[in-house]
């Protein structure tokens, strides 16, 4: 049994990271997992700031070793038997749109390199604290996949990023069949449109005030999926703006 | 503008329908839908003597006249210019499973009679109250259809049932298309498993204590849905006991 | 054992239809049903002009009688002893499109009423012919439903028809489970583009020569369906043209 | 415009491969690449010996140097100017099934470097001389990629087969948008079922003489796949036993 629960979030960003770690900062300690300090360190002080507990810890998620350190750090700071009340894997490879032929081998493997070997590092660190939490835990321990439209739709000269986020969302099935079971909650999300962060401001102006996605309405909806109890667990929500086109 | 705001179920039982009353109820009055009054008048009582607000008319959804003099009803007990925060879809056709050609074409009609005819009678009667209240609404008016496993796989024998599903499927993302842009939010739920209620008592009893789905947890995740802003609507979620193999 | 082996085509029209009866007639007696025998009375003299055999009936296949008496008309032609090698669905409702809430009752219904309550007519009446060719026929007896765009996305103000195109998905994938093991071959082709046929002629004009879907090229398909062994039943192919956006 | 059409299958070994061969040998001069001589030599002679022309070139498919030189190879054979009239990829990565935590980062990987890197490398060998071909190829250049259940379903045990299988899947309908329109013929068969091949002798042998999936009907789906005319492409096909539960 974890004697301390927390939460850990990879892919921490200016939008649905950062709104995520908000959310769970209220309950738990959050872990916040980027490659550089620039992503997360704003953000870590204003939560430490605000009497929540937030540790930054630069990680390449893509990288068994640097995966690896990460959570030795985790342990130092919490010690050994923490466990996870939630941990969310928020990260995505290079978007590249551009004809097949003209596509290196460098670019189609760097989608795949964080979206799905990223995510088989982040799982296989995190689901043993996560089978810890399941007795202490007062909402099942869960762990949150972040997609995108291109999780189920591959679209032309989008195959680099497409093929990551379909093998993702198949781990993502694959480990909510064989962890549900065992008490923990395997969620995918399909985030189905543009999200309002500050490098998509000029985006969709004319679209009116509501077509960019809110990354708190996702981290709301997130949170939900972490409060559904064992009986009634979703596996997969899509999330769109009212006005988009699907 | 709505000046007033009301909630309305339809195919009211002793499952996910009550379960569902209950939740809004919190919120807002409640109309209840069901073929007879026995399947809401406890509920009904015990809401309005809990200090909510609840009005149950034995419908028929099926039937396009049952479902007008449902609304004169209404209309009647709430005055004219009320509006729906939410329209929740709970009903289902006969669920018959036998070998396809013993099966009559009543038996086949019956399940599109409610899960398709009755979805389109009742969003047809709800959607203006819904639009009605777009503007005065706190959280973006919602319908809600719920589905079953037979919404997204034909099994061998359960042609009726599914045919009945799969349509209602299909209304719902029509309706999401073209009422999403309009400000209201459609959602469609795949209820994957047995729903603990009394009828299913003796059901899975080896399967352990979570094997079968709570209707309170249904219910939430309904409410959840309601409360999505306009930026973050879900189309679609499923829902199943963590045990569930699938 | 069946004496002798015939086909069936409902939907007999000027596309589609008239191609798929061209290809069967060159093997098996086909019998075209349409509500009119304008829709088959030509297809059939050049048919029978050319060597081979049709028989035309006009059939309304939402009407049982009306299906019921076909096959009477069927056994009294064939004799009572005749098994189906081949049944092709290939009829639809109504197509409309139009505001949700602009649509009536009536044409609702009537998608469903062909394209679902048709289909499963249609198959109560061809099955037993299928199951008694299964020891006889040189190709497993082969039931096709042909499907559409509509089948697999419900677009906004396309609820009529798009629900019962879903209900015809269904209700094949559940005979498939169902008569697969029988020895009967149950498939669905997504048609997902313009047919080329007279009635579209001035249609994708702009798009090249090749925009159009050709009928000859769905009639080659539905022979193929028809020609796979019992080890390789294809349920369902999707046919496009080369150019069409999906 | 080519001057020389050939076919080129990877992945040749005993079942479907073999079969593919064969079929597209009665046509063309084909090309087989296989890891080692010994999934290709003995087919080449049969090949060869009965008046066909057959190519095995040693080829690991993941690997960029070793693909480029299948194809230097092939230039060698038949002259700079050839074209390709079918490419079919039926190469697979390793297929493991153990609890998740057991998995190794390497077995992980190894099948997404087969079925996703391998067949994103044998893409862009091939449709520079696919599109080449389009002018002079009497049936439409066509790409065709072996998937099965795993494409569509992320079994829990399995994550490590399912990734690379939707990968490659998503990596096909990416192309397909793309060169569809270009008139190349690209498409997916999910194979679902065990093939009927000498290492599975003993599967299934109380599920009937039709329980496996005949190489054979694979390649004869795979041959009609290519003959069809550029306005009637199939993308998808899925391939099963009559019999199979699914």
């Amino acid at each position: 049994m974890a004697s301390k629960l927390i939460a850990v979030v990879a892919g921490v960003g200016p939008g649905t990271g950062a709104a995520v770690v908000r959310k769970f900062a209220a309950t738990y300690p959050v872990v916040l997992l980027a490659r550089t300090p620039d992503s997360f360190s704003q953000l870590a002080d204003e939560i430490n700031g605000n009497g929540g507990k937030a540790l930054g810890i630069p990680t390449d998620v893509s990288d068994a070793k640097s995966v690896k350190s990460a959570f030795s750090k985790i342990e130092s700071e919490f010690g050994k038997d923490f466990g996870l009340a939630a941990a969310i894997f928020n990260a995505s490879g290079g978007f590249v749109r551009k004809p097949f032929l003209e596509l290196t081998e460098e670019e189609f493997v760097s989608s795949w390199n964080v979206s799905a070997k990223g995510a088989f590092l982040f799982s296989q660190a995190t689901l043993p604290y996560l089978l810890k939490a399941t007795s202490s835990s007062k909402h099942p321990p869960t762990i949150i996949f972040t997609g995108a439209t291109a999780s189920i739709k591959g679209s032309a000269q989008m195959s680099s990023f497409a093929t990551g986020k379909w093998a993702l969302r198949s781990l993502s099935q694959s480990l909510a069949r064989e962890f549900g079971p065992q008490g923990v909650h395997v969620s995918h999300a399909i985030i189905d449109g543009v999200i309002d962060i500050p490098r998509t401001k000029e985006w969709l102006k004319d679209a009116g005030p509501d077509a960019k996605i809110s990354p708190e309405g996702i981290a709301d909806s997130y949170w939900h999926l972490h409060t559904q109890p064992k009986t009634t667990f979703t596996w997969e929500i899509d999330i769109r703006p009212g006005v988009e086109k699907w």
